[in-house]
């Protein structure tokens, strides 16, 4: 049995194609090809494509290159793209020529036919719509590509990532607000070190995350930036004179994303610069979830043996030997994502850094590593504020017993008694386990109510300078 | 219209399961919790997973830790899983705890329910096969996640990556050959230096491959060792005496490689320094091969403007916009392939070095970036090969014109003039666009018969230093 | 013969140091304990601790914690500090303790020796003035260490890097307006594409230039921001009320830039997301910086047996075996400075990435990889305008020829005759090695007057479609 | 008051040079070309530089192409290199071409003039012994830069970095056997799991640095090969046959390591896969020792309010504002060196990626961040070992308690009463505080006896098998 197929022609002669399938020629032929791993691209850049070819057919319209009609043709089709109605046509891997160019070809060819289709054509004609001299009209995968990369960027920090880190720091200032009062011990060098509260741990996660969001917003302005119109190698050949700016007018209203033409279009394609400058972001913010995933596993390690003083909420999972053993999953999935996140922005770098000439040929490794690292952070941050740091509670037992037991507040004595006498107290203290307070009174520096009164845990802790 | 499901039970209660799946309890909690990402592990892991049942269950029955009935329906689910039966069984992505226990409870789980299917049981009946008692019996989490981690990771470089290098080597050394008298102009600094041949070219590339087979053939030895056995952190609990031995020669039968115990089972489960030095291998590699697809590139660059020196064959494919360009597309996903590789490998290092304790918990991440590294690597060096270096071609009219016009062919002269006079002879070619040869003759310091004898193109690139 | 020493104690006891070193106990102690390489801070830190000393000694005496008298004579140590009086008093090495506490003893002890010796006391007596309760007074190395970090890296983001990368951007548009008419082929994929000017492709250089400045400017606003006031871990113990903004306050007004308290002080020190940022931009700048080092010296390459389209300046050196050849030296050093900028990136992620609750205890190798990413960036921006780009020109002849030999400026002619015939002609030109115009009239698809009005290369390369 | 000079000159024309110096034009050219960074190369590669101008003379006088009158002056003038004398007279920083020509030229000139001293002649008069036609005779930097980075990274491997981390090793070897029979709880996912020894914890360590000194010992191999002969470009061009052999063969017994030849030279200079190799070990290496650090930091944390299972010596040092504070100094800096290992490695590995045809252009940043890393390795591995290791105490009483605490020894009572059972009593136990034996007691699964003998500790920790 036989799959059926019909045959199409591009410039170069026949190909075969699977009947069922809306791709043409230069695809079929790419997927003979090309026989490299599995990796796709998200839907979310095919989808893109579709918002890009739309844009592209209405701006043609605007500047009198494209027949009505065709164009109509074309936009419904690539409407249908946008939503997801195509994503099973597009075959191809990411390991392809470094252009794009045969995502940009399947795009061109899957709206082809089913343009054409909808003019009552048979798949595989070209006729009326041909996918280079219309459905890529004014274009060249040159534009073409780099723009989608950025629409597809855009739209997930817009959409998926920023939401989610804005979910995470709402859920850990709610943290840092329920346990403001909870005094426990700073540590330094992992050493206890002064009082502080659980709330001001918290609060500065949450202000890590606050920033996150900052740098985000930061790069998002020259990810806006698009080379459309560049056509071959940024020229601008065969792009008609204010296709641009309609290009990206179109955009704008369909995504809400202000889309502006790039002034220089050979900077647009023949580097990403913006996108690593992105990558970088999103590596920076991979380094503080990093910390935040670390300081909540090791705070609540244990439940006897560890920090303890922290309680993750049950997850229902355990371990395969140890049973009813709970472990901190989704502060391991944080972690792992985060290490995808910096080993991705150094595919992301090299790839842009080996560009030549007009045109970056790692267009394809570039933004699928991109949107990954997008992806899982986000998806690892939503799943961290709604299944970890929501339902996270102190242990204040523990916390108290810390507290009592630790050495450095003394260093609250330092205006009083200078630094050199503090350092007998401590030295005495840790000498012969006594506290502090005790070896302070032993020494013969200050009596048993000037020490309270100079070293308040609350009062330290609340950072009240007045008080003191 | 719903799903038809059946209730599972695991330590902490029901669970609802679609009817037709194979995996338990554990598998769908984790299923609900893990909301992150798209990427699965790759089928050599399931199937590695198949390969470790079946040989822990067979070395229980060794050592008598388990029934020959229970371990025979036990062994031939293993069996099936290795054949890929049951690929579709596990839904999970690799964005789980960072011990992999999920995918090896999902493993676990689809065993025992295949087992007690064959036993004549339903699924979910978790008797006479018990997922924890029976199919991991003798073992952990702890130990069989990196024991399959290994065994994957060796698989793919004896029939994958391996042989796909080679392939790529032998194709460049049958180049080296064709070529082997093929006068060009060597480049250093990218400037024109003295003659060489392309066949030194290509048996330079060739020797680069030839190292990248010693470095895999290096770092294999220490992926054969094995933690299994370990159990729990390390320490062998619950594990019969022998077990780790039965377990590795059964899997030394099975696959045809040399698996051996670790010695020290804490060392193979705390940390994965051999899989970054693996991944260490792979870096390395990738850099040869972007130097080589980078050389081809340019080499081949034109066909009217640029160095032209090398004729790539036509693959089909073309521009979306300048109709008939012709690009080297396999040696661009060659290059993309390895900015991949070179990303991943510090994905992996980060991954490694932020280990705690008994258990490095970034084994997912971990083991996905380096399967993932040497499944592009091996597919784009077989299409690199195939597609690409075979059908390689010189352009000899192109390079006997450089040949000629070369200045530094000059430098055979300095033991005869001196490096000083020598200088003067190539200042005055340049500067009067004339050939050194003439520029020789002029300045007075030798005759043209002596000029041939003494720069002798041919010779010169021959490395015959005796006719010199 | 020994060298002459004093004795200074600190709160562990007695230590020797030499009579006419400034250092104190502390230092002398760490000096004997890290025996480790080579590296030490570039002195741009040990003057902006000189800045940080003088700006916390005016706050105290703001604040009233601190008595005028003293805080003149710290004043003054300072200032000489920050003049660089004191280079030679900084023994250590970066390789120490991960807070930096004892370069900041370092230059508590150098201040006091110095205050103390201004009033007239010799050096080790730690009195009128005190290393840690006068010098040190409402500070600790966990606030005034990241403190000079931010301080260090904004002047050197401000007075070192930004000018220079300005400088490159000044030499690269200068360029481009010098090369506005000089027609070349453009290359995507290195291969010949349609035609462009050389002006754009250095207007596209100092395109990238002008986002490199954009994105420092980013970048420095989040390192304007300071943690000092945090004192032991963040909590602001001992530093009076005021302190941290009387202390941005001075420091602001000595060096011009805006810095401003943070107000989540615990953020300031547990973590260097601001510094990773920076580096993140420095890495992006890298990756535009290597593409033009590396496009500049691929079309100088040569001289005849390469692109040969660009002549860059002699640089007065040459190999030490073929006499008199040139290489590009300066575009190398670039490459260089940027690989090490990309590596030092990584270095700087990885220790961000792995601090622990209230502290990050890799700020010492974080801040030296950080302050020698951006000198080396600058520097070699600067060489490379000064000494290459400035006095780059072009060769008009090779351009003509190429431009003239070139097939896709055909492309032109898609809008009239439709992709597939103008295919049809660059497959007939390649063939026999005629002119697309030859091919085209042929063909019969237009004769020669047609063709030139259409395909007019000076139109297409000044993009100018109202021409076309 | 100038400094006194002399003049030289080279193939373009005359320098000045002061008159002290001993380097010549083309150094001195390079002095004010360069104008970039501080970073030197270390004196173990200018002493390699020695090592290899000793063994070209030998070589040369061997093949008989160098008067042995001459050659006696410069092996003279070489070994004085390489003992260390003229490490003052190389001027230059790394920030150079990249082939590392001028630090090629300034070891020839360094060489000559003093040769030509020895000889009787002045500073500057190239005659008799010529840098080129003499010191550089039979080579180019071309060959000898990359045989030098060969040469000195052995060197390190060998003298330096091995025995450091052989030191190591026993180190923790030691401490393995003394806490042979201390009891502990060991911990995956941070989290309380079965008991094991300190003395296996160390063990591990140990175990990790023993694999640390075979993957050195892999890398060693591809080190020893060197492409010294090839001259320019790999070619051989001017070197006699048999100088290979020959050099190399006075390198082995001057260094006691066993070079050889390499016999594909081109491969040798046009790239540097060995030293990625070698780098791709350090950073293995360096992902072990981050996490031996790490467990140490982390198991000696408190004192009293982290985890106090280990003490770590008293170093002497403490906090700038909590007085008495202890840290875990040297722990900091082993992480550190850490971090800018895996830096450097993605340093070294863009650095190799970036070749071009016959000549690798990124030597110097290439071989600086290689010797750097061995250097900061070996020094801080050392330090550790002598100033922490060696020295690190148990806390039993901390051990003790958190042992008897524990939950999860009934691990050991799976293959009793199976895994659900087992879930039941940890279940249990935590929910109500109390201890597992009191947990299985109450649910009837077991008397106190049957417990005791099933959950051993010291049997479970010492993985006796045949005990349980």
């Amino acid at each position: 049995m036989t799959t059926p197929s019909r045959i199409e022609h591009d410039a170069f002669g026949p190909v075969e194609i699977p009947s069922d399938r809306y791709w043409g020629a230069q695809t079929q032929r790419a997927l003979g090809l090309f026989e490299v791993g599995e990796e796709r691209f998200p839907v979310v850049l095919l989808r893109a494509f579709g918002l890009q070819k739309f844009a592209a057919a209405r701006a043609n319209v605007q500047c009198g290159a494209l027949a009505p009609e065709l164009a109509s043709a074309i936009e419904q089709a690539a409407i249908e793209l946008r939503e997801g109605k195509w994503d099973g046509h597009f075959p191809l891997t990411i390991w392809q020529t470094g252009s794009g160019t045969q995502t940009n070809m399947n795009a061109n060819e899957v709206i082809a036919n089913r343009a054409n289709e909808l003019l009552g054509q048979p798949l595989g004609t070209k006729a009326p719509v041909h996918p280079n001299d219309h459905v890529n009209r004014s274009q060249s995968s040159n534009d073409s590509f780099p723009t989608v990369m950025h629409v597809a960027a855009a739209i997930e920090v817009s959409e998926r990532l920023r939401p989610a880190l804005d979910e995470l720091r709402a859920a850990l200032a709610e943290r840092s607000q329920a346990f403001a009062d909870v005094l426990k011990v700073a540590r330094t060098h992992l050493m206890d070190a002064v009082p502080m509260t659980m709330g001001q741990t918290f609060g500065t996660f949450a202000q890590q995350l606050a920033n996150a969001l900052a740098r985000l917003d930061d790069a998002l302005p020259r990810l806006l930036i698009l080379p459309q119109g560049g056509t071959a190698a940024g020229t601008g050949l065969n792009a008609p004179k204010g296709f641009d700016a309609y290009f990206c007018a179109t955009l704008a209203e369909a995504t809400g994303l202000s889309f502006v033409p790039n002034a220089h279009k050979f900077e647009g394609m023949a580097g990403h610069d913006a996108l690593v400058e992105l990558s970088g972001a999103l590596n920076t913010i991979a380094t503080s979830l990093l910390k935040i995933a670390n300081d909540i596993r090791l705070l609540a390690s244990g439940p006897r043996c560890g920090l303890g003083e922290l309680l993750i909420p049950d997850d229902g999972l355990t371990s395969s030997i140890m049973p009813g053993k709970r472990n901190p999953t989704i502060a391991e999935v944080v972690a792992q994502a985060c290490f995808q996140v910096i080993g991705n922005h150094q595919t992301i770098t090299v790839a842009n850094a080996s560009g030549n000439f007009e045109l970056n040929v790692a267009k394809p490794v570039l933004v699928y590593n991109l949107l990954q690292s997008m992806r899982v952070l986000a998806d690892s941050a939503r799943v961290f504020a709604r299944r970890c740091i929501r339902g996270i509670d102190v242990n204040r037992e523990q916390l108290a017993t810390n507290v009592e037991r630790s050495l450095l507040a003394v260093t609250a004595l330092n205006p009083t008694l200078g630094y050199d006498r503090v350092a007998q107290i401590t030295a005495k203290a840790l000498r012969e386990r006594i506290t502090p307070r005790a070896a302070a009174i032993a020494l013969g520096f200050l009596d048993g109510d000037e020490y309270d009164r100079l070293v308040d845990f609350a009062a330290l802790a609340a950072g009240d300078a007045s008080k003191r």
